[in-house]
């Protein structure tokens, strides 16, 4: 397992974006948003590894009810992982919850899935499998 | 600026271990504890980057209240800087708020500081200056 990124939610994409690349001096290398999920993120290379900043678009998205709750800060880490089928039948194995049952394409195009934060001590953690 | 670690609070040291490496087949690289802190660590190798899995020794660590606050879960990110007293003058000068206002001595036996999470969008973000 790589680390792949840690996802930060942020109130205002824009101004989080401005933040990381002028005073830390990082390039944002991709953009996505997803409808459904109503989420809007940039993610910013650090060396290899990427920093997923993460805004909601809407007032009924995940992101807006971790916003109310905790604040804006560290949402999830994400570990590379070659092949994420095996990888998911592995957790379930080791009788983790799933977030995701299936993998699911994810923001950079890519199959991804979530494991419930319950079964990694509090830490949401997410399986991506690059090409 | 590299990712260098993402720091994960833990409710038992040797359970959490024992988790990501059976689990998620990850290897320890380094053990540390800092008595004046009241804290234990250790680090697994994920790709180049660290996990740090850190618990507290005794109740009135910072871990603790962290742990009685919010629970189990992230806890910080770590860059790497190639100079840490050159980037902490670049984040005094943007106006950040500095925990540590010079570089100490981290469990890694090289300088780290940290910034105050109200400066990075709530994300308790520490410098790291490998040799």
């Amino acid at each position: 397992m790589k680390l792949d990124h840690v996802g930060v939610v942020v109130k205002d994409l824009e101004e989080s974006i401005a933040f990381y690349t002028s005073s830390f001096g990082m390039r944002v290398t991709h953009r996505a948003a997803n409808e459904q999920l109503g989420i809007d993120a940039a993610f910013l290379d650090v060396g290899g590894s990427e920093l997923e900043l993460i805004a909601a678009t809407r007032g009924d998205s995940m992101v807006s009810k971790f916003l109310a709750d905790r604040g804006p800060g560290l949402h999830h880490v994400a570990y590379s992982v070659p092949d994420i089928r095996q990888a998911l039948a592995d957790a379930r194995a080791e009788g983790m919850e799933l977030v995701d049952a299936e993998p699911r394409i994810g923001l950079h195009g890519v199959p991804i899935a979530f494991i419930h934060p319950k079964s990694v001590g509090g830490v949401l953690t997410e399986l991506v499998e690059h090409a």
